[in-house]
């Protein structure tokens, strides 16, 4: 249940549907149903972008009259009200009486202690503050601060249903004003004000300060190990002691508030428009989606931060979702797949590989860049030969065979767009001793239009000897298994063709 | 002229470097040369991968014994001596003395002010703040400080300068202590040591709170473009009115400075060790390194922030360079080249792509994994279309025209290991008025070894119409002269064959 709406109740909203929650939501603003359908609407074109791998189907989303008949069913309530700590109380008392026993309830203040919010609660430890980053929907952070009434079991709950839609609870184990991150803000806030009042710099050169430097390193590793590595070989210690004595040298005005007046108010809403007003907050909110969802790509290829995350709530997406065939570990092997197969006595491809075209595939024309069509066969390759016992952990186990890619031929049918669902359909050709030539079938799923084949043949390789060698007894049979099924299949268009030949 | 090597000095030496300028370093440490060569290459391994165009020939590093020897011949003297304003002033007088009088002056300072820097020198104007952001060769940002002295013409020669090397120059118009981003880090830094000792959260925790929550903003809006979109429709005024009493709250303890005594300098870096000690420092520079070329990837992508700056840098170096047709940097043009060729009565292939393989280019058998192949090729196709006025510029400049590859055949020759050099050479096979069919022959520079063999058929498509469409007049003549020009050239083994079939 979401109770209080707006941008940050919107992006709760958003977060849980797209991980197939059933979600309510009151708020008594008439707009309210607006609003969240259009943070809903940014939220699903640009968080499936992430995911590698399949989203669940979304989930339900309804709008209450009544707290109480948006919490009753409810395993989680995520309040986000206005920032009074009356209107905060008077909330709680509701969604305590009319949810179950077991419900919790995260707070997404940004500015009071669970302390403050559980004062008459009946049982504190079931709320604590998780106070979220905007946009919700695509930023991990959450900061999870159960206070000292905290009972571990619900702690360790709230956490793991914060992973599970995709986010990175941070615990903050000593409750304090405004939290760790917002106090941050909160200091660069205030001098970025003192830095305009005095007219030393504007709204968009203060952003180009940060955005062109050190916001740049902030997006992957914090300030702490950002100047580790400053400090070089001789540590944090080394760094410390050359730049401590700046502390004390008088170079921000951090020691006094500048008046937040009528005057300065105005000056800061001036720049800003000069800055941005040529974008509208929608168009500006998508620019800053694509441009989140390409440095997190960026992050997850390298494994790093927030990337990091992503890679785990993909493996976690994965054993959910139960994909339909290899690509995760619970589902059919490449043995039953063929016993299957044989049993039925008409062979299928295999479906090894899928996922969405990323806006980092795309070329200038704004479609799937061509080298990435061929980048995708080559990993339902690495997939299949993984289960032939011939893939990366095999060579990595010290078998030292492997399969070498010597001849490939594509052809290019039609264009793969941004976010659309793709999928390989692999099919064996033909095999002898230590040959396997084979065809991916790359399609766009939603419409099962090809998009490109991909013949290929392999040779098996002693990788010590660097010389063609035959396959092991397993690898050999499972091959012969495959060829065998895939026999009778119809052979793709484009399969042993040259290019420039006259298409049949 | 470097004058004070160590990080920043190097990577302002790697920048300058990597983008064809000679340069004289002058550093009495006796280890300079190590420290800048490893600096130096850290930057060969990540700079090039943030252009999409060839870089300039690497240019020429000499080591001085004198700040005379280095700064002789300098256009452009770069200081980066320690922090301490009799030491700048003796290293200025020095400068001045030896340095033509064209000479501009930038210095690495990150607390003084120019009109501090400016005491004594005889030219105060050609002395200006140039404060660089580490990593120096990938962070665009430098705060351009001139001060009262400044004189328009050298401001602007020195802006174009520090755009020529890919920077984004940030005139900070009135001169203040610690400049403008130093400021914000400060208060940070401030803030995080009362957090770390009061024990409210660790140097991990501090890290992680930035981020996985506003770093990933920082990284493309800033403060004020971000706080703008969070006011909504209603804009910056609102979104102030809703922020700004909480400046007033007692949130956070920054009208003091925290002791830095040897607990607290002990504690944080233990902590730092807790978080970070399983990398070297080498390690953690490469694994930041990574990190922000794919960030600013992403966001060349989206042509935003950093991105921008980047793109506007692609085209810079484009025009420089004049594209490779050759080997060489310096070179010919498509145009040339094939007057040339045609001069001489014999046809040879373009030259025109090449590098070295990438550490992430590897597969699990330890070599260029078979997309790459694909890959590099790919990039060799977007360099030649360029080249005939049908590639990126062209196509994103509206002409509504461009390139589909519709079928590729290739032939993996042999493997390419991590490090190796490898170029592309690309000769095209038959056109008509609408088609294009070219092979790529790619080969390991070094012992000419060929690695494989790409043979492309290409359709000239009007993107608008989404239909195939005959060339413009002048892409036509240059296809057709280079058709006429390679006629001659000996058939690659592998071209017209389809997968599978027999060698000769």
């Amino acid at each position: 249940a979401i109770v209080g709406g707006g941008v940050i109740g919107g992006g709760w909203a958003a977060r849980f549907l797209l991980h197939g929650w059933d979600v309510r939501v009151f708020d008594p603003d008439p707009d309210a149903p607006r609003k969240i359908s259009e943070v809903v609407a940014n939220a699903q074109r640009s968080l499936p972008l992430l995911a590698d791998v399949s989203m669940p189907t979304v989930g339900n989303l309804v709008f209450s009259d009544s707290i109480e008949d948006a919490v009753a069913e409810a395993d989680w309530v995520q309040e986000s009200v206005p920032e009074r700590l009356e209107i905060k109380h008077r909330t709680f008392e509701a969604i305590f009486a009319a949810a179950p026993q077991h419900t919790l309830i995260g707070s997404s203040t940004s500015g009071f202690k669970p302390s403050e919010l559980q004062q008459g609660v009946k049982d504190p430890s079931r709320l604590m503050v998780a106070h979220p980053f905007n946009p919700v929907y695509l930023l991990p952070l959450v900061e999870l601060v159960p206070g000292d009434a905290a009972v571990d079991e619900r702690t360790s709950q709230a956490r793991a249903l914060l992973r599970s839609i995709g986010m990175k609870p941070l615990l903050v184990r000593k409750e304090i004003d405004a939290h760790l991150a917002d106090r941050f803000l909160e200091a660069v806030w205030r001098e970025g004000l003192w830095l305009i009042k005095d007219e030393i710099a504007t709204t968009e050169e203060i952003d180009d300060a940060i955005r062109f430097g050190f916001g740049l390193r902030w997006a992957q590793m914090g300030l702490f190990e950002t100047y580790r590595i400053a400090g070089g070989e001789a540590g944090m210690a080394h760094f410390i002691a050359q730049f401590g004595p700046c502390l004390e040298w008088p170079w921000t005005k951090l020691m006094d508030v500048p008046e937040l007046d009528q005057a300065l108010i105005d000056k800061i809403a001036q720049q800003s428009d000069a800055q941005s007003g040529q974008y509208s907050i929608r168009e500006l909110e998508r620019i800053r989606d694509d441009n989140l969802v390409g440095i997190m790509q960026a992050l997850k290829q390298n494994n790093f931060g927030a990337g990091e995350v992503l890679n785990q709530h993909d493996r976690q997406l994965a054993r959910l979702i139960n994909h339909p065939a290899g690509l995760d570990d619970d589902t059919e092997s490449l043995q039953s797949h063929l016993q299957q197969t044989l049993d039925e006595g008409n062979g299928r491809p295999l479906f090894l590989h899928r996922g969405r075209v990323l806006p980092s595939w795309l070329d200038y024309n704004q479609h799937m860049t061509e080298a990435r069509y061929f980048a995708v066969c080559s990993e339902a390759n690495a997939i299949l030969f993984e289960q032939l016992g011939l893939g990366k952990s095999n060579t990595l186990g010290g078998t030292g065979h492997s399969f070498y890619a010597v001849e490939t031929h594509m052809q290019h049918q039609s264009e793969l767009n941004v976010g659309e669902a793709w999928h390989t359909a692999t099919q064996v050709l033909s095999s002898d001793d230590k040959r396997l030539r084979l065809v991916h079938c790359l399609y766009a799923t939603e419409d099962e239009r090809l998009a490109a084949t991909c013949e290929q043949l392999f040779l098996h390789i002693d990788t010590r000897q660097k010389a063609a060698c035959t396959f092991s007894d397993l690898a050999a049979q499972l091959i012969a298994l495959l060829t065998r099924a895939h026999a009778g299949l119809p052979i793709p268009d484009g399969v042993g063709r040259h290019v420039g030949q006259e298409r049949n």
